[in-house]
């Protein structure tokens, strides 16, 4: 049992939900013996979308929760009052240590909310910051912070870049990853108030690599593996990549379709554009994980398809294997120490 | 003599100065009769690339400024020193009337602090923004602030709401523009101290067309006209767009060479792409103007070629033409008129 992850999911969130979240929790068992799903929403209606699957059921189970809480309720009054949703009954398993890992694709306010106040937070652990994995032209950078926490102190972002770097290297696999601060120029004295205060404290820190500023033109090129920056700016960075990147497929599609010449043309192109762009899609690389607390907590974007839902599941098998968490601790009780020292 | 735009261009800016700049005058002064350039630079070497062209002698008369000031040097410092550069000199002559307009390629740093400090501020301007246009599917928006002003208030934000209106409106042509301010979720309680104290005064501004929050994603489908934000978050998207920009047709480029199939049909689908996407090139709608000074000031990207210098320098007429700095003095006059009432 002890070899199982166990992932709390959240049937009742996201664009999708139920039926993708579903079809994603049956497509990771159906991918891997070593994982155990606890299926959290309305009972009635989860068995009805079971029911459409063959899997080995003894891998799903459904534990009720008759409540949802929406994407535009305010998040600290939801995860409140609505103590039977779908999101709080999952969360409180992890908390109970019944699950190791909870995904959900529903409201970003409540997972960030429930996070904090059900999960908790790694003791030292000042705020839990959310990383999705960015592509690049080189594969993918970890973006960190990214919705959680605005208005963030340069002590943040000092944690930020030691919990992203443990990410980078016990997940992705990246050895001693790079770390750069997002600046509006590449010389140190350039910036506001909270990159000049971040910056000497990144570049004193020993655990990380830090290698200075990053213009946001260069993030897509893939040359900085962690890339540090408060949840605001983050938040901006993820959107606006998807955005050009969407706006700019319209237009290359529309530009194929203009004429009959290119609209052979493009009948050539399109497999090998199809895969290719395919790396460069934010969706292939699972779900944000919520970092620094008691357990783990994923995000995954709320339009998820199923692939995606079963990609951020799977992710919590590697999580839970690296014991990112126990690094995450020893990372942050070193650095107490550290401070201690220098008092 | 009133009829002539008269440009002070800074000859010596930019990484194509000074033959790409000279070359962008040349084609400026040969595409319109109501133009006046002065060149202001090394005087032997502007004659020399002036000498290649044909064109109307009289409307380019150079000015000579023997220093010139680099990109990496700290701006402030560089204008007060080095007062006999193409920039200093330049800005002078809008200073003292002898020209309407400045454009640069240069250090962007020395252009916004040789602005405040040589050009001066339009009375009430609180802070001039930097106010570039990103190309959309729908045509252009207006990005303010992008790089003049890091921390800012929310005063500030208003007033670029109101200069950015009257530029989309009387320079591009888009009547009653909407104005969207950024942010990290649609509704009004969501952002950071910043958005969440600006968002109210905006609302209650009677004369912009304030449509409310704007998600980053959304940014590159034109839906807003005008895009209010700090000079971090607005360096952010402008570079950001940029960078998603070039290394998604990299990749697009990658994928039509990948087998002999898409080589084949590469070749027929290119030139339809390569115009659709010429709508999507920021660099076909000229400099960014530095909005709020006694005077035009442009700046354009360092590495412009002679199209967007020319295309900068035609883009001063407009301002003139359609007396933007009367207009923006006129709206800060009546602000300040409407807060003395409600005191």
């Amino acid at each position: 049992m002890s070899d199982m992850t166990r992932v709390a999911l959240d049937a009742m969130g996201g664009d999708n939900a139920p039926r993708e979240i579903v079809k994603g929790a049956v497509e990771a068992v159906q991918q891997r013996k070593d994982i155990q799903i606890l299926l959290t929403g309305q009972e009635e209606v989860l068995k009805k979308e079971l029911s459409q699957y063959t899997y080995p059921e003894e891998q799903i189970r459904i534990v009720g929760a008759t409540e949802v809480i929406e994407t535009a309720e305010p998040p600290v009054k939801a995860i409140r009052a609505k103590k039977d949703s779908s999101i709080v009954v999952a969360m409180k398993m992890v908390k109970n240590g019944e699950a190791d890992a909870f995904v959900s694709a529903g409201s970003t306010g409540a997972v960030l909310v429930g996070g904090q106040v059900l999960v908790g937070r790694i003791k030292g652990v000042e705020r839990p910051p959310l990383a999705p994995l960015l592509p690049t032209l080189k594969g993918v950078s970890l973006l960190i912070d990214c919705g959680a926490n605005v208005d963030a102190r340069p002590s943040h972002l000092v944690q930020f870049a030691k919990m992203g770097s443990i990410y980078m290297e016990s997940v992705i696999g990246k050895k001693n990853p790079t770390v750069g601060i997002v600046n509006i120029g590449a010389e140190e004295e350039k910036g506001n108030a909270l990159v000049k205060e971040t910056f000497p404290l990144l570049k004193a820190c020993p655990d990380i690599n830090f290698v200075g500023s990053v213009e946001a033109r260069e993030i897509p090129y893939g040359n900085v593996d962690v890339i540090v920056c408060e949840a605001f700016v983050g938040n901006v960075i993820l959107k606006l990549y998807e955005g050009v990147g969407g706006a700019l497929m319209k237009k290359v599609k529309q530009g194929m379709m203009s004429d009959l010449r290119s609209k052979v043309g493009a009948l050539l192109v399109k497999p090998a554009l199809k895969a290719t762009l395919k790396d460069f899609d934010a969706s292939e690389h699972g779900g944000a994980p919520l970092l620094g607390l008691n357990g783990l907590v994923v995000k995954t974007h709320g339009s998820s398809t199923s692939r995606e839902v079963c990609n951020s599941i799977i992710q919590c098998v590697t999580f839970k294997e690296q014991k990112i968490n126990e690094k995450i601790k020893a990372a942050i009780q070193k650095t107490h120490e550290e401070s201690k020292e220098s008092e």
